[in-house]
């Protein structure tokens, strides 16, 4: 038996509990796989007398986690601290420069700063692996990274935040408001801290541009990402979306075009036929699609001590057995600066507005939007009590700047009350 | 840019061409991804002159595929030739003997010859990946084998021929009987030669051998799949589960019990809303559950010329990129022999039967049932115009032996016209 791989953990939350417990209950079957016994060495955390429900005496306790990361004991850096900059970035980095390789699940970290920490990595012969960073426990960064490494990316989709997905499900099922279906959500424990990061798409935002970086060679570029959250999607959206056999999922969309990097995370309907459509609750799902695979779907739990704990250790034992990987899968050096593309590839829209209840309402919004060049697929006016008319229309497939010259228009013509809400219909 | 890594193809069938293709096309994108060219120095196939839709000059031609595997200048060696013996197994042998990598797609030679290969591969420091040989181009092996290491695997299943899965669909969706959903898929050109590797379910029972030896780190043991194939499926039996919420699906199903390794591939009823109940057509999909990830679900694309390519090419780039992995996961050595168990975990069963018309027929049926210590949980008998009353039982969850003493007494009491149908029902 070679020598074993020592572990440093920074952070004992519920991930990191769960991989201290994996260390200890499998010992046996990880040196069985990786061929050397994985150990940890020390770990860190805010708060050392809390009971995590694990023996942690084994292990030498830093209060610092620059230290820990710098240990001359420990050969891998395990990050689960969380937060873009502050403690994880400044042990990440610490422990890069020393040339230890890390492994995180910091989406927040990698997104903001994945270009300068996968150059720092490079740059000392380490190896920075992120696995438990997008998706859970779904193997998805090593499909991406090795599995499909040969083909070219078409595109890459994925419902990647479980709680805005179990609020989605839960306004449909339960004939919920987004508020009341976003306090049951809360009640459980399913939102963060600021919940913005989960209902502004931004968690998943962060997500997505991890994707593209590795499926484009592209430089992680979280800010070009378009982002809308789930808070302007009604009940109603979601029972008309359901009647005309859609379901809408906040969903991560990117592709390479000929302008360039388009990623958009933004509430998107989809057919509720398919593996997308149907994914209800807090799973996660990413679909990637190359020019020689076809369409990949996995799907998995995407949070969670056991999934996340689960994912973490697949990175570990890589490095266990040898395996060496770019952070992006190729060179730092080599990944390409981004140039954003607007989201322009064409979609069919649904668009449901309140029509001012006079006669040639409805025809200035059929004029808006021919004269932007937009045909209509479907189009309902409902029966209504009050002054507006809720009115749904599809859209056959058009530019997001397209769509936005139309809705300027309809805007001046003083007959949609409020703002129209607008949903792209995403093929999938 | 480090030396390059030269294949040997052997094989230039519809997979042979898809890699030839990639390689060609897409060299400075394998190259900035694995840090190095892939290059093809020489080729080998049965027929030297057959337009093939690629250029082939650029290669040296061998005739032989054991001269080919032991060249110099091929640093992988590339097995698209197929059949778990003859040129495919000798020039395997010859390659892993001479020290070189190994990348294929053979299921059936893995399946038969699996532990002395991963042996010779160890004793000679090769690797052999065959990632291509299982489900196509979803990247199963690389998820089971690296991404989830950190589990106990608790159950894998798939449904990994597309051509069963073509056959059952098409029986459901077109209303046809097994053997004209037969012959639609033989003149579609989706059978194999002998097309009782596909609808016996070997080829399929093949790539779950291939699964079980990594899950459980247990020698191949093909030998010990229980088969069974889906030619006694009939139209009656998918409308009743269809109108029961199920689907029929060539289900291979593995997982370690205390008494030893089940591993089954055969028709079972699985619920209409799950991943794998909707599974339609050729797409296969991979179920992988794990003590820590729970259920992660893989779909994709289980053969064709792209798919298939995608698959070695994974498995090329591993190796370009310095990946060295044993091929089951862990030291050939450590893998342990199989005690086979009978699939003895219990399940409901879906049993059909025709049930001769006369007082009592039903009541000894039940007898039987009931003397076997099973308990019947939904019953129906239909309305008829012969001789003999089309009965449906579900039972509650019993065993397969319990099942096998039922039918055997059932038999005895000359009330059941021919043999009954008895599908186990996997909860998915």
């Amino acid at each position: 038996m070679t020598e074993p791989l020592r572990l440093g953990i920074a952070g004992l939350g519920t991930v990191g509990a769960g991989v201290v417990k994996i260390v200890r209950q499998k010992a046996a079957l990880l040196a069985e796989r990786s061929g050397r016994p994985v150990t940890i060495s020390a770990v860190t955390a805010r708060n050392r007398d809390k009971d995590r429900g694990v023996p942690l005496t084994d292990y030498a306790w830093e209060d610092d986690a620059v230290t820990l990361a710098t240990r001359d004991d420990v050969d891998v850096f395990v990050e689960l601290m969380g937060g873009s900059d502050g403690p994880a970035k400044a042990a990440t980095e610490a422990a890069l420069a020393a040339g230890k390789d890390v492994v995180t699940a910091n989406k927040a970290m990698l997104a903001h700063h994945g270009q300068a920490l996968a150059q720092l990595a490079e740059d000392n012969g380490a190896v920075l692996r992120f696995e438990a960073a997008v998706a859970g426990g779904i193997p998805v960064i090593k499909a991406l990274t090795e599995g499909l490494a040969g083909n070219d990316i078409t595109r890459v989709m994925g419902v990647m935040n479980g709680t805005c997905n179990y609020i989605l499900t839960r306004m449909e099922s339960g004939g919920l408001s987004y508020q009341q279906a976003f306090e049951e959500a809360d009640k459980l424990g399913y939102l963060e801290a600021d919940p913005e990061l989960d209902v502004g798409g931004i968690d998943a935002g962060h997500k997505l541009s991890l994707l593209a970086a590795i499926a484009y060679g592209t430089q992680v570029a979280f800010d070009a990402v378009e982002l809308e959250g789930i808070g302007k999607v009604s009940i109603d959206d979601i029972r008309q979306a359901a009647d005309m056999g859609y379901k809408i999922k906040l969903l991560g969309v990117c592709r390479m075009t000929g302008r360039g990097l388009e990623q958009r995370m933004a509430p998107c309907l989809v057919p509720a036929t398919s593996p997308l459509g149907q994914l209800d609750g807090g799973t996660n799902m990413v679909v990637i699609e190359g020019d020689q695979v076809g369409q990949i779907v996995m799907r998995g739990a995407g949070a969670g001590e056991g999934p996340t704990a689960s994912a973490v250790m697949g990175d570990v034992l890589d490095i266990a057995r040898g395996t060496r990987l770019s952070t992006f899968g190729q060179p730092a050096s080599s990944l390409k600066p981004v140039t954003a593309a607007r989201v322009a590839t064409p979609a069919p829209y649904y668009l449901r507005m309140a029509l001012v209840d006079k006669p040639g309402a409805l025809a200035k919004v059929a004029t808006a939007l021919g004269d932007a060049g937009i045909s209509i697929n479907r189009m309902r006016q409902y029966d209504h009590a009050s002054d507006a008319a809720p009115v749904l229309i599809v859209t056959h497939k058009t530019t997001r700047s397209a769509l936005d010259v139309a809705l300027g228009a309809m805007a001046g013509t003083g007959v949609v009350a409020g703002d129209p809400v607008a949903l792209r219909i995403e093929r999938v």
